[in-house]
C-alpha cells in the first residue's frame, strides 16, 4: 500500500502544496493565496483545509499520509519554532503545535524556505545522490541551504547557511540591506550584478550592448555570451566574489557539490566558467574538487524539499 | 554498576590516552611513544596493548568498556577511513576496521584529532551546556572542529573545520603553507602574530618593547597588557581577521558558541576585547550574540573527546 507525503511552500503571495508519494511521485500539486490580514491566522487553517479536501479528492486514506512537512519564509528552528516571517505577519510561535489540532495526528515539520529547497534538490534535483550539499540561489538576494549527512543544518538561530551576508569585499561603501558593507549578495545576487554592471559601464565611455537595454542579469550574461566586453568584466567580477563566497563555505562545512539555482542560474553552465577559477584560487585544497552542478526543481524545490522533512524524519 | 569509555589522541610523538565513566570521570590518563617507523605499523597494536593492560590494572571488568575512541592527526571520514596522517607515516585505510582484530568485539569510532578536541570541549570544557560549537585552536597553525547538534561535521573529504585556510586578505603576497595567499592562518595563528608584529615594527622607528625581546604571540600579548604602542596595533590586527573569520564561520553554521582554545588563547580574555569589534561589524545578525569562550581542557580536549566520540555513538 503507497504512502504518502505533504509538502508546503508558504510564500507572500501564495502557497505552493503537493502531494507526493513515498518514492518522489507527484500525485498533485496546486497553490492557495496567501491570506496575510489578520496577522496571518487564516495561512494555517487555509492549508489545512486545502490540504484534507485534496486527500480527499485523490482518492487517498489519511492514514497512508505520513506527515505534512512546511517551509517558511523566516528562520525555523529544529523544534518548529518560526522566530519571524515578516512578509506573513508572522510573530514568534511554534509551527508544529498551532497545525496540531487543525490536522490532529499528523507528523508536522517545518523548516525555512531556503533550507528546505535545499532538501528538495538534494532529494530529486541538482544535488540527486549526494548528501552533503549546499544550495545556493542567486535571485533578488543570495540564500543558501545546507545539508549534511542528509539533514539540514538549521543553525543554533535558525541563521545558519545565511551566506548572502558572508563578508567578501573589505573596501565596499554602499551598505548592504542588512547594514552591514561588502556581502556576498552586494555582488553576486540579481541586484548585485545589475550594480557591478551599472558601476562598470559608468567607469569608462567604452562601448557595450549593455549602454542599450534595461540593465538586468539575465541582459549582462545574454551580453556575455555574444562577447560584450564589458559584460564579461562583469562576469569575471561576478565570478570572482562568488567564487571566494563558495571557497569560505567550502572551508567550513566541506560539501561535495553547490547547488546554483534563483533567477541568475538561467544563465546555465557558463557561470561556473566564472566561478571556478576564483573557486579553486581560494580554497582549502582538502575541498577543490566539490561540484558546481546547477538546481533544476525551480519554483518546485519548496515543496519537495518540505515532502522530504517528513521522510528524512521517518527513516 | 559503571561502565567505561576509553580516549586516545594520537600525536606524532606520544599517544596519549584515558580511561573515562561514562559520565566523564578520570580514571587514569597516561601515554605512551609513537613508534613511527615502518609507516607507523606498531602504533595501533602499542595502543590496544596499553589499553588492555590498564583495563586490567584497574579492575575493569572488560565487558563494561563502551568502547575506544580515537583522534588522529589527518582526515578521518564518517566511516573512519583515515585519508592521510603524514606525520604517523600513515596512508590512507580503514581505522575501525584495523582495530577490529586488535580488540575484537570492542566498538571502535575514529576522528580527525582537531574535530574530536572540540568534541571534548563541547563535553567537558569551554563549550560545556552547548551543542552547536565551534572550536578554533589557536596555534602553531590554525585548526577548527565542528559540532552541530552534538555530532562532529567532518565534512564530505574529512575538511570540514578547515578554518585555517578561509580566505581573510586579498592583498597577500606572502603564500600560506597551503599554497593559497591570504588565509586567516596567517594572520592569527602563533607564527601568524609573529608575522604581523615583525611587519608592524618594521614599518615604523617608534620605540617598542616587542624590539627587545624575542619575538613570540605570548610577548606581543604580554606586551599589550604593558600598555605597548605597537603591539596594540598587532593585537587589533589580530583581531579584525579572527573577528571576520569568525563572522564568516557564523554565516555558514550560526553556533551558539565559539571556543578559542591552542596556545595563543593563553593570553586570556583579553583576545576578545580585539576579536569581538570585527565578529560584530561583520556578521550577520542572527549570529551576533554568539558567545566567545576560553578552551579549558588544553592537551587533554583530544582524549575527553575521542571517549566522547563513543558515548555519542551510544546515545
Amino acid at each position: 500500500m503507497s504512502k504518502y507525503v505533504v509538502g508546503v511552500d508558504v510564500g507572500g503571495t501564495t502557497v505552493k502544496i503537493g502531494i507526493f508519494t513515498a518514492e518522489g511521485e507527484v500525485v498533485e500539486k496546486w497553490e492557495i493565496p496567501t491570506r496575510k490580514e489578520d496577522s496571518g491566522s487564516n495561512i494555517l487553517p487555509d492549508i489545512s483545509d486545502s490540504i484534507k479536501k485534496k486527500i480527499v479528492s485523490n482518492d487517498i486514506n489519511a492514514d497512508d499520509v505520513l506527515g505534512v512537512g512546511i517551509g517558511v519564509p523566516g528562520p525555523v528552528d529544529d523544534d518548529g519554532v518560526v522566530h519571524k516571517a515578516v512578509n506573513l505577519g508572522w510573530g514568534k510561535f511554534n509551527l508544529v503545535d498551532a497545525m496540531k489540532p487543525l490536522m490532529p495526528g499528523v507528523l508536522v515539520k517545518g523548516g525555512n524556505d531556503a533550507n528546505v529547497a535545499a532538501l528538495g534538490e538534494m532529494w530529486k534535483g541538482g544535488g540527486q545522490g549526494h548528501d552533503n550539499i549546499v544550495a545556493v540561489t542567486l535571485g533578488t538576494g543570495v540564500g543558501g541551504g545546507i545539508i549534511i549527512n542528509g539533514r539540514l543544518l538549521n543553525g543554533s538561530t535558525g541563521a545558519g547557511g545565511e551566506i548572502g551576508h558572508l563578508h567578501v569585499e573589505d573596501n565596499e561603501t554602499e551598505a548592504c540591506g542588512c547594514g552591514n558593507y561588502g556581502c556576498l549578495e552586494e555582488y553576486t545576487s540579481a541586484t548585485g550584478i545589475v550594480r557591478l554592471a551599472r558601476r562598470a559601464l559608468d567607469a569608462t565611455a567604452a562601448p557595450s550592448c549593455l549602454r542599450d537595454t534595461e540593465l538586468t542579469a539575465k541582459a549582462v550574461f545574454d551580453a556575455v555570451k555574444d562577447g560584450d566586453a564589458i559584460a564579461i568584466q562583469v562576469a569575471e567580477k561576478f565570478g570572482d566574489y562568488l567564487g571566494k563566497g563558495l571557497s569560505l563555505i567550502a572551508g567550513v562545512v566541506n560539501p561535495e557539490v553547490f547547488v546554483i539555482g534563483g533567477g541568475v542560474s538561467k544563465a546555465g553552465e557558463i557561470l561556473f566558467d566564472y566561478i571556478r577559477p576564483s573557486y579553486e584560487a581560494n580554497v582549502f585544497h582538502g575541498s577543490k574538487d566539490a561540484i558546481l552542478a546547477l538546481a533544476t526543481l525551480g519554483n518546485d524545490a519548496g515543496i519537495y524539499g518540505a515532502a522530504k522533512l517528513i521522510l528524512s524524519e521517518c527513516e
